[in-house]
C-alpha cells in the first residue's frame, strides 16, 4: 500500500430541519447547519468528515484547507501541525455554542483538526481495507449503546421563524411530565434506547425533577440522567441534588465551572458528569485538583478527533472518571464516527448521547447504520463505512443557501418566541 | 489488505555481555537478559518484540503466548485482554528491577502486553507498508535525540563473576570526575550526543555534584542529567539540590516516593524526573496532586506499550510536565520501537536515555539504526525497520543458556566484590 495523499478538499455547508427542542439557551432553530468534508486523495480515495456548519466554523476549515494539500493521510500529526499553522492569523473562535462551554483559540484548532481527522481515518481505512475502529485499536465492542434524548419541546417552530411549507414533526408538545414520558415511550419503542436522559436547564428544576421521577416510575430499570446545561446555581444545585439521588446514574453539569461543580460534588452521592466544565485538556488539572467530576462526556468534534478523545479516555481512566458522549446534532458521518470511537475505547462505558431520533434528513446513504436494542453496530465497510448520499448532498446544500441561518442561536430564536426572554445563566 | 492473524508466538531468551556499571543497587552482572519475541502470521509476516528475559518475565510471556494464537494484530485492545486474562492466575509480578519502582499485577500485565504490542506493531507496518512511527500518528522528527548514559563504572568484572574468557571491554575504570568527563568525552566523541547523563547514587551526592561540576567546566553547552536513583534521603536532597540548580537540565529521583518528591520539588528550582515513583497510570494521580515532579521518563516496556506510552504523552502535556525515555539495557528491536515512539511524540522533547554505547552484542541486523550527531534516524523499511540476525539469536540464546544468570541482581552481583555490601535505600 502507498500512503494516500490529499489532492483536493471540499467543505460542503448543509442545513437540516430541526424541531424546537427547549434548552438553557432557549430552543433549536428549525435548521441546523453542518459541514462535510471530502477529502480527495491520489490514491483515487476519498474521505469524509462532519464538522459544525456555522460561519466561524467554516472559516476555519476554509483557512486550513489549502494546507492540507500533500498531506499523507495517516500522518496525523503533520495534520495537526497545519491546521495550527493556517489557523495562526485570522482564526474564529466564536464558533461553540455556549452549551458546550467557553470558546478558545486551542478549541477552534482542535474542531478543526477534528473534522480532517476523521476524514483521514475514512482514508486510512478505505486504503487498508480495515474499519475506522481497527485503526483505533480494535472494537472492545460491536454494538454500541446510546441514550434516548429526550427534550421538553414545542409541537411546531412559532408562527415566523419558519418558511412557508415548512413540515411539522408527528412528536408533538411535551412541556410536563407526562409529555416527556410519552416522548420517552415512544423513543424506547423505535430505537430500544436504555438510558434515558432528559435535556433539563428549561424549568424549575422541582419541575424537572418531577419529569425524573414519572419517567423512573414509567421506566423502574432504565438509567436516567438530567442535563441542566448549568443552569442552576450553585444554591439551587445544593439543594435540588440531594432529593435526584438514587433516581440518576448522572447529574451532568448542575452548575457553571469546576468549582461551583465540586462544590454540588460534595453535596451530593449522585456522580456529576460535565460537558461544559471540561471541554479542552487545559481544564483537566483544575477538574482533578478540585474533584469537580466523576463522568467526563467526551465529544471528538470539540476535543480534537477521535485520537485527542482516546487520550482524554486515558485521563479519565487514571483519574477514576466515567466516560460518556456528548451530542450536538448531527449527521451519519459524526454518527458514524462516535460509534468506531466508542467502540474502539474500553473506558467509553454510558451509554452514549446522540439527537438522531430528531433529524429527519441525512447526507448519508441508509443501510449503514442500524438501530438494535438501542444500540448501533459498527458499521462493516473499511473505513467509517458509511458512503455520501450525493443527491441529499446536493438538496441539503441547497437548503442550507435557502433557509439564510449561518450560525445557532437558541437565544433568537426563543425571542421570536418569547419577546421578553432574557439572557441569564444561571437562571434557576 | 487482509488483517494478519497470529499463527505461532515464539520467546527466545538471550544473554548479552555487560560491563560493570555502578548504581544505587550494586553493580550490572556480567550478563544481562532480554527475551526476543516473534509472533508469526497468517499472512507470512513475522513481528518482532523485545522484553526483560528474567524469569518471571519469561513465565508471564510463555503463559500468555497461547492465548494469542488467532489474534488480529490491529486488535490491540483484545492484546490486552486475552494478555489479562491468560494471566489472571499465577501472574509473576516479581520481575521489574527496583530502580524502575514497585512491582505490581497491573505492571506485569502491562510489560507483558507491551511486549506483544511491539510486535503487533511490527506486523502491522510489515503487513501497510507503514512504520511503526507511521502507525503511531506520523514522525514529528526523523532523527531522535539521544543522551550520553554515563556511569562510574570499574574496568572489569570481580574475579569469580566471569567465566573464563569473557572479554573485558576497553573503557576502562571511571570513578571519579575525571574518570566520567574522560567516558563522556570518548561517548560524545563516537555517538554526538549532546544531553550527557550520569548514573548517580553510587558515591556520596557531594562527589557525585563534583563529577556534574566538572561535566560542565568540560562540556560547557551539553545539558546534563543527575539520576541517583532515589538513594538520597529527603533531608540529603533537599541539601544538595540547590547546589544543583543552574547545572542540570533535571534531576533525575532524588529520593523516593511521590511524597518526598514533593518536599524536595518545593526546596529547589530544579525540574525534578522520575522513572521511579511514577512507573503506572495508577501512581499519576498523586503525582498531580501533590507536584511531585516536572518530568516523566516513559519506557513503553513497564508503561504497556507504545500506545499506553502515548497515553502517558497526553497525560504529560495535560498536566504541563516534560516527557523524557528511560533505558534500560536492550537491545536494537527495543531501540527501534523506542525511536519510532519517540518520532511520533511531539511532547517527547527531552533526549532519550539509551544503554546502547554499552552493549556489544545484539539480535538485529546491523545497519538500520544509524547514529548521527546524537541521534538516530527512524528506520526506513516497514513495522520497525530491523529484521533478526538469526546466528546472532542462536549464539546468544546458546549465551543465555550457558551464562546461568536468570533474573537481574545488582546487589548480589556488588556483594561478590564488596562481602560488606548492605541493601540499605536511601544510603546517602
Ligand atoms: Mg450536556
Ligand atoms: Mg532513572
Amino acid at each position: 500500500m502507498s500512503s494516500p495523499k490529499v489532492t483536493d478538499v471540499v467543505v460542503t455547508p448543509v442545513a437540516v430541519m430541526d424541531p424546537p427542542l427547549l434548552n438553557a439557551s432557549g430552543v433549536h432553530q428549525p435548521y441546523q447547519l453542518r459541514a462535510v468534508i471530502e477529502l480527495h486523495t491520489d490514491a483515487g480515495i476519498t474521505g469524509l468528515g462532519e464538522a459544525y456548519g456555522d460561519d466561524p466554523t467554516l472559516a476555519n476549515l476554509r483557512a486550513a484547507a489549502p494546507f492540507l494539500l500533500g498531506l499523507d493521510v495517516f500522518d496525523l500529526n503533520a495534520l495537526t501541525r497545519r491546521v495550527e499553522g493556517a489557523l495562526v492569523d485570522g482564526i474564529r473562535t466564536e464558533g461553540l455554542t455556549e452549551l458546550i462551554g467557553v470558546s478558545s483559540r486551542e478549541k477552534s484548532v482542535a474542531q478543526t483538526v477534528a473534522a480532517f481527522e476523521v476524514a483521514c481515518y475514512d482514508a486510512q481505512g478505505k486504503a487498508t481495507g480495515l474499519r475506522v475502529c481497527d485503526l483505533l485499536g480494535g472494537a472492545v465492542r460491536e454494538a454500541v449503546p446510546y441514550s434516548a434524548y429526550l427534550f421538553y419541546r414545542w409541537a411546531a417552530h412559532p408562527e415566523g421563524a419558519v418558511p412557508t411549507g415548512y413540515p411539522v414533526d408527528d412528536w408533538g408538545g411535551a412541556l410536563e411530565p407526562g409529555g416527556i414520558v410519552a416522548q420517552a415511550r415512544r423513543m424506547v419503542a423505535a430505537y430500544g434506547f436504555r438510558s434515558l436522559k432528559l435535556k433539563g436547564g428549561v424549568f424549575p428544576p422541582e419541575a424537572e425533577a418531577e419529569a425524573i421521577a414519572a419517567l423512573r416510575e414509567a421506566f423502574p430499570d432504565h438509567p436516567l440522567r438530567l442535563d441542566p446545561n448549568a443552569n442552576w446555581s450553585v444554591a439551587t444545585a445544593v439543594r435540588v441534588a440531594p432529593r435526584l439521588e438514587g433516581l440518576l446514574e448522572y447529574l451532568e453539569d448542575p452548575t457553571p465551572g469546576n468549582p461551583g461543580m465540586a462544590q454540588v460534588a460534595r453535596a451530593t452521592s449522585l456522580p456529576l458528569a460535565t460537558n461544559m466544565s471540561v471541554t479542552s485538556f487545559a481544564e483537566i488539572p483544575e477538574a482533578a485538583a478540585l474533584g469537580s467530576v466523576s463522568v467526563v462526556l467526551s465529544d471528538h468534534h470539540y476535543w480534537g478527533g477521535l485520537r485527542a478523545s482516546q487520550r482524554l479516555a486515558g485521563i479519565c481512566e487514571t483519574f477514576g472518571w466515567g466516560m460518556s458522549m456528548h451530542s450536538n446534532t448531527h449527521l451519519g458521518i459524526s454518527l458514524a464516527a462516535m460509534t468506531h470511537l466508542a467502540a474502539a475505547t474500553p473506558s467509553l462505558g454510558y451509554a452514549c448521547d446522540t439527537h438522531s431520533p430528531w433529524q429527519r434528513e441525512d447526507v448519508v446513504q441508509p443501510g449503514a447504520l442500524v438501530w438494535s436494542q438501542g444500540s448501533l453496530a459498527v458499521p462493516a465497510a473499511p473505513g467509517l463505512g458509511v458512503e455520501l448520499d450525493r443527491g441529499a448532498l446536493a438538496r441539503l446544500h441547497r437548503q442550507y443557501l435557502d433557509c439564510g441561518v449561518r450560525r445557532r442561536d437558541d437565544h433568537a430564536a426563543m425571542l421570536l418566541a418569547d419577546p421578553s426572554w432574557t439572557r441569564q445563566a444561571p437562571r434557576f
